[in-house]
C-alpha cells in the first residue's frame, strides 16, 4: 500500500525526471551542460538549498547545502546530471530524450543513470519533511557534477580544494539497484577506471590489399596487441598489473560469499551467451577482479560486401576496471611497457579523460550499517551488500579528502540497459527509492 | 617525340575515359552498372565489334569480336567496367567521379582500374588500324565484365559455358603498370582470393562495461581470432593452409630474382612505415607468398572521447591472397577448423562474393615472349616480368577453359592509389599504353 503522500511525491519526482531527461546533457560531446546544471540548481533552490556553482573542465559543478549547521549528522549526497551518448540511435524503441512509460518501465537516457537517482532523493527529502511536519535536524549537502560520464576530470581537485565545505559523516553515492524480486543492492565501494585509445598507422593512405604481402596490417597489429592484454578467462596479462591489488578483508570476502545468484538475471535479460567465469565466481569477479574491456575497435572497410583494401590505420578504445590500490596512471605506464615488450612500440597510446582511482569503504562503519538497516526495513527483504560495484566512479576524492564512508543504494535494475539503448527504470523501484530516501534521512536525523 | 596520329588517338582515348569515369559503376553497391555496360558496348560497336550482352550476377557481361575469323592469331582482351567504392570521400582532393588532371596525373575512380586500361587499348586498336591503312589480319575478342571488384561471381561459369566463343591464342589481362622510370611491368599470373566476414556476438544489447568482469568481450574474441591467423612476419598460421602451394618453377624463381627494387617506391609514395619482409624478399613475397589481410574491423564505440561500453557484437572483414594450387573453398574450410580448434567456435564465418582461384602462365609460352619483346621495344627499357601479380583476378577460368597463356601489361603506376582515394594514372603512361596496344596488336597480326 502506497500512502497518499508518498504517491504524490512520486508523481512530482517523475515530473522532475521528465523535465531533466529532455535535456541532452551528453558530456562526451559537450551538449546542453550549462542548461542542465541550471535546471538542477533550480530544483535544489526550490527546496531551500543554498547552491554554489563552480566551473568544471566541461560542465559546472554544483554544491548545495540545507539544514542546521549544528546537526549531529551531515549527509553528503553525490549525483551527476550528465549522461552517456545515446548512439546507436536505431536500437532505441522510443526517443532517448523523452521519458516514455511502457509496461511499468520508464525509458530514456539518464532515467536511471543518474537523473532518476537524483530526483528520487529530492522527492524523498520532500516526503521526509512533510512527514516530520517541517525541516529535519539533519545537514544535507549535495554535490551534483556534469562530468561523471567522461571520468569526472575536475572532481578530484575540486573535492580536495573544497574538503572543508564538503565535510560529512557519510556519503550517499549516485547509484544502486534493486533485484527483480525487489531486494535492494548496496555497494560500499567502486572500481577505478582508466580509458585509453590505441592507434596504429602504417602508411599515409589506404593501399590495395595485394600489398599485404609486403606491408604490415595496422588492424592485425592492433588485434594482436589487444589479444595479448588478457587470457581467455579475462585475467589481465600485463606484467605488474596485479602488483598493487589490496587483498580483500574478511568482511569483504564474507559479504561476497553471502551474495546469491550467478549472473542468471543478466543472462536472461540481455541474452548473454558468453559469461566469463563460473556462476560461483560471479560476485567475486564483479566486486574484486580488475579487468580490461575493449569498448570499440574501428579501421578499414565496414560497408556491404568486400573491399580488398589494406587500411592505412586503425584504432581501439579500452577501459581498465581497477581495484584498490591500483593506480590508473601506473596502469598506463605498464601498458606502454607491455606493448613495447610485445613488439608493438609503434602503437600509440592516447589517454582519454576517464581516469579514476578505486575505493572500498569499511563494511563495519556505522553509516554503512544504518544504510543497510534502513534498506532492510523499507524493502522488507535482506539487502545484498557488495563491498564494491563492478562499475566505477570518482569515489577516491571522497574517501581521501572527505574521509567518510561511502554507500550506494538507488533505483537501477539489472535490465536497466544503463549506457545502452533503451535505458530504463521500473516505476516500482522509483517509488521505493523515494521512500528509502525519506527513511534514510529520517534515520540519520535521529528521528526514526 | 609523339607522332601526330598518336597524339590525336591519345586525346580521343582520354575523352572516352572522361565519359566512363563519370559513371558511378560501383559493383559492391550495385550502382550504374547497366548504364556503364551500355556505354562500353557503344564504344566497341563504333569500332566495328559485334557485341553480345549476357546477364551476370549483378552486372551484364559483354563479349565483342572483330577481325577475320581465319586470322592466324586470336587475341582475347579482358577488362572490367566496374570500380571499387569511393569512400572515404573526404580524402579525395577532387571528385572521384570526375576525371581531373593535375601535374601530369589524371585522377578519378577507375582512371587506372580498369576504365583507363580499357580505353587505352581501344585507342591503340584505332591507331594500329590507321597505321596499317585498314583492318588488321588479327582476330580480337573482348570480354568486358562489371563484377570484377566483387570477385567476378559470374565469370567462372560464363567462361566455361562460352569456352568455344572465347577461344584464343593469348589472353591480355586487364591491368599492368609502369615504374616511375618508365619501365613496363608485366605479369604472367595472378593470386587467387577469398573474402570472408567474421562475426561475434555475446548478448542482444550493448552492456555497461562493468560487466566485463563476468561477460566476454566480442571485440577481444575477434582480435584474438585475427591475431592467431598469421605471425608477425605475415606467414599464415592456419594448419593445412600451405599444403596445396605449388613450388615455383625455375623460370618463376629466375624471373623473381631478376626483378629489381625492394619496395622503395611504395615506401616513398605512400609513406609506408612498416614493410613486411626484407627488401631482398620483396618480389618473392609479392609474386609467390600467400597472405591474409584484415580489410576492416568494426565494433563498439568509435566516436570522440570514451564510452564505457561492452559491445554486444563486432565484425571483421578478411581477404586471403592465394597462390597455385590453393583452393578458395578449402581455405574457408581450414579457417573454420582453425577457429574451432582455437576455441572460437562461436565466431561465425560469412563468405563474401569475392572468391577466385590463383593462376600462373608458363613464362616460356610464345605469347608471353612476344608481349615482353614488344614492351622492350615500345618502352625502350628492359621489362620487369613478374610470374604473378600480388593482386587477384578471375584468371582461373581463362587458364582452365580457354587454355591460353595470360599476360598483363597496362597503364597503372605505383602511386596510382588503386582502390583508395585519389586513384590516378600518369598522362605519360596512358600515351605509352596506347602505343603499346597498337604495337602488340600489329605484332600479333604478323605485321611488325
Amino acid at each position: 500500500m502506497t500512502s497518499p503522500d508518498l504517491a504524490a511525491h512520486i508523481e512530482r519526482g517523475l515530473t522532475d525526471l521528465r523535465d531533466l531527461v529532455k535535456m541532452e546533457s551528453v558530456s562526451a560531446q559537450g551538449r546542453s551542460l550549462p542548461e542542465t546544471a541550471a535546471a538542477v540548481r533550480a530544483l535544489l533552490e526550490a527546496e531551500g538549498f543554498a547552491v554554489r556553482e563552480y566551473p568544471g573542465h566541461v560542465a559546472p559543478v554544483l554544491v548545495a547545502e540545507a539544514g542546521p549547521e549544528d546537526a549531529e549528522f551531515t549527509l553528503l549526497i553525490y549525483n551527476h546530471y550528465d549522461v552517456q551518448p545515446e548512439d546507436p540511435l536505431e536500437l532505441w524503441d522510443s526517443p532517448p530524450f523523452a521519458l516514455t512509460e511502457r509496461d511499468g518501465r520508464l525509458y530514456g537516457r539518464g532515467a536511471s543513470d543518474d537523473k532518476g537517482e537524483f530526483v528520487s532523493r529530492l522527492a524523498g527529502l520532500r516526503l521526509a519533511r512533510e512527514r516530520a511536519g517541517g525541516p529535519l535536524p539533519l545537514r544535507v549537502k549535495w554535490l551534483v557534477e556534469g562530468e561523471e560520464e567522461v571520468g569526472s576530470p575536475s572532481l578530484d581537485a575540486f573535492v580536495r580544494e573544497h574538503a572543508a565545505e564538503l565535510k560529512a559523516d557519510g556519503v550517499w553515492w549516485e547509484f544502486g539497484s534493486v533485484t527483480p524480486e525487489g531486494r535492494p543492492v548496496l555497494y560500499a565501494g567502486l572500481k577505478g577506471i582508466v580509458c585509453v585509445e590505441l592507434r596504429c598507422r602504417v602508411a599515409d593512405s589506404d593501399l590495395h590489399s595485394s600489398n599485404g604481402a609486403v606491408v604490415d596490417n595496422p588492424l592485425w597489429r592492433l588485434a594482436s596487441a589487444v589479444a595479448s592484454l588478457r587470457d581467455e578467462g579475462g585475467t589481465v596479462l600485463i606484467p605488474g598489473f596485479h602488483d598493487d591489488v589490496r587483498p580483500p578483508s574478511d568482511a569483504d570476502l564474507a559479504a561476497v560469499t553471502a551474495l546469491s545468484g550467478g549472473g542468471e538475471t543478466l543472462r536472461d535479460t540481455y541474452a548473454v551467451t558468453r559469461p566469463l567465469g563460473t556462476p560461483a565466481e560471479y560476485h567475486h569477479r564483479l566486486n574484486l577482479k580488475p579487468v580490461v574491456n575493449v569498448n570499440g575497435f574501428h579501421g578499414g572497410y565496414g560497408g556491404a560486401g568486400s573491399k580488398t583494401v589494406l587500411p592505412a590505420e586503425g584504432m581501439v578504445k579500452l577501459d581498465f576496471r581497477l581495484v584498490p590500490d591500483q593506480d590508473p596512471a601506473r596502469v598506463v605506464t605498464l601498458l606502454r611497457a607491455h606493448l613495447d615488450a610485445q613488439g608493438f612500440g609503434d602503437i600509440e597510446i592516447v589517454e582519454l579523460e576517464t581516469h579514476q582511482f578505486p575505493g572500498r569503504s569499511d563494511l563495519e562503519a556505522p553509516f554503512v550499517k544504518t544504510a543497510v538497516a534502513v534498506a532492510r526495513e523499507v524493502y522488507g527483504q535482506e539487502p545484498l551488500l557488495n563491498p564494491s560495484s563492478g562499475g566505477s566512479g570518482p569515489i577516491h576524492p571522497f574517501m581521501a579528502y572527505v574521509g567518510a564512508p561511502v554507500v550506494a543504494l538507488g533505483i537501477g535494475n539489472v535490465g536497466g540497459r544503463v549506457h545502452a539503448p533503451n535505458e530504463n527504470i521500473l516505476r516500482r523501484d522509483f517509488g521505493r527509492g523515494v521512500e528509502y530516501a525519506a527513511a534514510l534521512m529520517t534515520a540519520l536525523a535521529g528521528q526514526d
